[in-house]
């Protein structure tokens, strides 16, 4: 399903005058890293791969590269984030070998229920068939709008779990490409605009408002669990695009003055198995924001977001989704490398 | 069972002049560190408690503290190891509330049996009682031998689960005081002389001629299994003690030079199914020697020490233990500070 292209690769370290090069790979690409390794020591390049899972361009082992005596770091499997880098590092997306228009065509009567004037966002996997997608849209009389996001995507009309600033334009409705209802979802909440997801994949399209719905009575459940908690464990994650710390020190701090116990913890790999022994009655993780609402069910403790508490102590009514917001989308920092990959 | 000095922490700290502190723990002292944590906070020094599951003092969070601005590590549950460390650490060992003495005293015919020149070794919990042992023994017309190991341990007559280099004196035979069985074996394959193991919980006395046996037959097991592979997959550890790098690259040198395919791989939490999906048909670990001994029933291939890959290919015959050996101990490092903790 996805390419990566190690002739790219190879061509930027030999411009970066790599000589020993770290790759970190997401579950999925475990196979094409050990060829990539493979491939690069063919052509004198010492390569070591990193076992550890990987789940989003939040989690650089840029650190663990320099630590290995590595000159650099290749990423696979994500876009480039901007953070404060400690080896130049390459970013190669994987982008899927599915073509969105049929789906897209297929739907155009529900995609017209949004309205004449539509957002359109998608994740980075089909990032670089959204013009196409455009194209094929205005060519049906759409305006279609494609905003530039925030510091933390690479490409206007990206979206991440965490991250919905594409999708807050001033159109009608939001239409996202993609497959999986965690992104749409925030999209839809975090928009409260009609929201269709096609997926390219299998070609349905889905309507977001009673997923939405679904997922906010869940967290309502979650909430109402942890009315009569009163020690609450109030996580960070040590990942560098998932360390929010002044956040996490502002619910601690809301926390106490609403009469609460609380105490920050700090780890890597958030979950629930490493917590169990310590004296708390609910957690809040300030972290990746699918934690809780994906992983929740693993918990045996109730797992709020930041909002969630705001909610639990009085201090908001309408629910809201966690996004982790980047700052405006200026320059690029210099050790991050964003490479295109392979088009299909 | 075990005790932490508060009191004393908290003097160090404010020696050290820290307004906010990292503190790590291993698993059964949870509940030790989130009392410590709200000491601390009630005494005015910002407490963060990690919420990592931590092994060994091989594996300090004082970059996690550096990243989260404190400016100090507490350490709790093991007991100083010199390394690079990045902020002052503060290591607290937690010692046993158990008397040694009548354990020796219940086995004193069986220690006869070692000779009347002995070596004598325990781990870092019962550390504290090894003086009382030693003149218990004394008085019983024992030459005693307390060796002072190497740069990885604290103190002398100490032995880790990858160190035994105070057990590697000049006696008759090896008398190790503490519980479990991973110690002991490493002592006895490590010194190649009668060990005895007397466990001052239960009071039992162990000879580990037998128990060391079953090990290496399950370890030649282990062995066999990978005479076949051709795919190696070589493993070390991030972690900043158990990082053996040199160590690693000469095994995926000596694979290679033996015609297999070898490839390094990094990872912090060395575990099985992290490395899922690899193309690999063995492991080799070059990190905590406790992760192939004690682990290997839940790998689904085989997975083996640097001196077991030696076996496998014809260049050593005697089984022999993976240690971690340190440098001389001379200076310790600035940074760690070794607390003595509470005895009991």
């Amino acid at each position: 399903m996805h390419e990566v292209s190690t002739r790219e690769i190879l061509k930027t370290l030999r411009e970066l005058g790599v000589e020993r090069v770290l790759i970190q790979t997401p579950e999925g690409l475990k196979r094409e890293a050990q060829s990539l390794a493979d491939f690069l020591e063919e052509n004198g390049i010492e390569a070591i791969i990193s076992g550890d899972i990987n789940y989003g361009a939040c989690d650089p082992a840029d650190r663990e590269a320099r630590l290995l005596g590595c000159d650099a770091l290749i990423h696979l499997g994500h876009s480039y984030m901007r953070l404060h880098l400690e080896v130049p590092t390459i970013f190669v997306p994987a982008f899927a070998n599915v073509d969105v228009v049929p789906s897209l065509e297929k739907n155009l009567s529900e995609i017209g229920k949004l309205g004449r004037r539509i957002a359109l966002v998608t994740t980075a996997q089909h990032i670089h068939q959204l013009d196409r997608a455009r194209e094929f849209l205005e060519k049906q009389g759409f305006e279609v709008l494609v905003d530039h996001g925030d510091s933390r995507v690479s490409w206007p009309g990206q979206v991440l779990g965490c991250n919905f600033a594409a999708a807050k334009v001033d159109g009608e409705g939001v239409l996202f490409i993609g497959a999986g209802y965690f992104h749409p979802i925030g999209v839809a909440l975090a928009t409260r605009k009609p929201t269709l997801a096609v997926n390219p994949y299998s070609g349905d399209a889905v309507w977001m408002d009673k997923e939405a719905e679904r997922l906010i009575r869940r967290r309502w459940a979650q909430i109402a669990k942890a009315m009569d908690a009163e020690r609450f464990g109030v996580i960070t994650s040590t990942k560098k695009g998932q360390l929010r710390l002044a956040e996490a020190k502002r619910v601690v701090k809301l926390l106490r003055e609403h009469g609460k116990y609380a105490r920050l913890i700090a780890m890597n790999h958030i979950n629930y198995p490493a917590l169990e022994g310590f004296d708390f009655d609910a957690y809040v993780v300030v972290a990746c924001p699918r934690v809780p609402i994906d992983d929740y069910e693993n918990w045996r403790k109730p797992v709020l977001t930041p909002p969630e508490v705001e909610i639990l102590l009085g201090l908001r009514e309408e629910y809201a989704f966690d996004e982790i917001l980047g700052g405006r989308r200026e320059t690029d920092e210099p050790m991050g490398i964003a490479l295109h990959g392979v088009r299909d």
